[in-house]
C-alpha cells in the first residue's frame, strides 16, 4: 500500500513527511500524547525508506512536536504554552488564566552572603545578605520550571515566613512590602538539561531548556530580584507579537 | 595548596566554585577561548573532590559559560551575541553594528506549492506558489545561523534573480518591491542540533538552538513572509528589555 506517488518531486522527501504529519496534528487527526505507528510500519505505509522517515521525525522531534521515548516509541507533544517574552506577567496568575493549575515546591531557602555577580545585579555591596530561593513550579502536578531567585534580605525583612509553596512572589513583594517590579531586563537562552536539572524536571539529560535571566526593578529603579528560570522546552514557547521594524 | 577554607558552609559547594569561575571570567583573568587546567589539577588547587568540579562545570557548561570539547578539554565561550527578541531588527544590519561582518550561503532557493500550514501563515489558497529559500549565515566566516523563509511567488516575482549571498532579505523586499515588514509575530523555543543541524553549523549533535519562527507582515496588515531559523545557543542570547507588568 505505497502512497509514494503523492509526494512531489519539488522537495525534500523528508520535508514532505514532516509537513503530512504536521497537518495531521494540526488537523487533530493525531492528537497530542498519541503515540505514531512504529518507524518500520510508517515507513512501510508511506513507501519510503525508513532512513528518511527518520530525518523526518528527527526534525519533528527537533521543533518540539514530537517527543521520541526511548523504548517506548514516539508520541505527539502536548501543545506548548505560550509566554510572552516581552512582558512581565506572574507565572501563577498566567496560568491560571489558562486554566491550569500551578503549583510549587521550594527546594531551598537560605540568607546568604552576595558574591559579586550576585551583588552587581542588585546594586548592592558584595557581602550584603540576600535571600536565595530555589522552587520547582508545577503544572497541574507536573514539574516544568525550575526556578532560582534572591532579593535583598534588608529591603524584605523575614521573607522566609511567607508561603512559597502557595504564592507568587511578585505578589508577597507587593501585598507584604509595597514593592512593585515594573520592568525587567530579560534573557532567553537556550540549554540543555544537566543531570540535575532533567531530574527533577522529570525530562531526559539534555533534553531542551530555556534559561530566562530576569532582574526586576521597583518603581523607583531600584534592583530587587534577580532570577535564574529553567522552563522546560517540551511545555513553553516565548511569543513576542507586534513589533516595529528597525531597517538597516 | 588547598584553598578549602575560603568556601561559605552556606551554600553547596559546586555552586561556590561555579560562581568563583564566573568571577574570573567577568573580571577578565579567564578570557573567552581560554583553556581550563585540567580537572584533576583544578580539582586540586581547590581542594574539592572531582565530582563536585564536574558538578559545577557542567552548571557554567549548561548555561553556555563553558564549552567542553571532547578529548580536549574545557574552554570558556565566546561572549553570546545579543538579538532583541521584541525587535525587528535585520540580522546583516545589526550584526554590522557590533563590527562583525555577515556572510550567507544559499542552501536552496526553491519554487514551489505551497502546503496546508505555510498557506495559512501567508494567507494564501494551499498550492500556491512561494518561493522557499535555505541560507546558512555567517559571521566572520563562522556558522551561527540556519535560516529558513518562504515568500508568496506572485507577490514577488523573479525573486530568484537576487543576490541572496550578499543582500538582507528585509532589503531586497524593500527596494526591489516597495515592501516593508512593519511587523512580525515571532516565537522563540529551545531545541536540540539533529545530526544535519549540527554539520551544517559546526556544532555537536544534540547542542543547544534557539528556534525563531515568524510571520512578518507588511504595511497593510498582509504575511509576507513565513521564516523558521535556528540560532546556534553558544553563540546567541535574546533580550527583552524594560517591559511593563501585568500584575494579578
Amino acid at each position: 500500500m505505497s502512497r509514494a506517488a503523492r509526494f512531489s518531486p519539488d522537495l525534500p522527501l523528508y520535508t514532505q513527511i514532516a509537513e503530512r504529519l504536521l497537518e495531521q496534528i494540526h488537523a487533530g487527526e493525531l492528537a497530542p500524547g498519541a503515540r505514531l505507528v512504529p518507524e518500520r510500519v510508517m515507513a512501510q505505509q508511506l513507501g519510503v525508506n525508513r532512513m528518511t522517515l527518520r530525518h523526518a521525525l528527527a526534525v519533528l522531534e527537533s521543533q518540539g512536536v514530537l517527543v521520541r521515548r526511548r523504548g517506548a516509541g514516539t508520541y505527539v507533544a502536548e501543545p506548548k504554552i505560550e509566554r510572552h517574552a516581552a512582558r512581565l506577567v506572574s507565572f501563577t496568575s498566567s496560568m491560571q488564566q489558562r486554566g491550569l493549575n500551578p503549583g510549587a515546591r521550594v527546594l531551598s531557602l537560605e540568607c546568604r552572603l552576595a558574591d559579586t555577580l550576585l551583588a552587581r545585579e542588585l546594586g548592592v555591596p558584595p557581602g550584603t545578605r540576600v535571600y536565595a530561593v530555589r522552587r520547582l513550579r508545577l503544572l497541574n502536578s507536573e514539574p516544568v520550571l525550575l526556578e532560582s531567585f534572591a532579593l535583598p534580605a534588608a529591603r524584605f525583612p523575614r521573607f522566609e515566613r511567607h508561603n512559597l509553596g502557595k504564592r507568587s512572589v511578585y505578589e508577597i513583594l507587593n501585598k507584604e512590602y509595597g514593592v512593585q517590579v515594573v520592568r525587567a531586563r530579560q534573557s532567553l537562552e537556550p540549554v540543555v538539561a544537566s543531570e540535575y536539572e532533567a531530574k527533577l524536571l522529570g525530562i531526559p539529560k539534555g533534553a531542551p531548556l530555556m534559561l530566562e535571566h530576569r532582574i526586576g526593578f521597583d518603581q523607583a529603579g531600584q534592583p530587587v530580584e534577580a532570577g535564574h528560570d529553567l522552563y522546560r522546552g517540551d511545555r513553553f514557547r516565548f511569543v513576542t507579537e507586534i513589533a516595529p521594524l528597525e531597517m538597516g
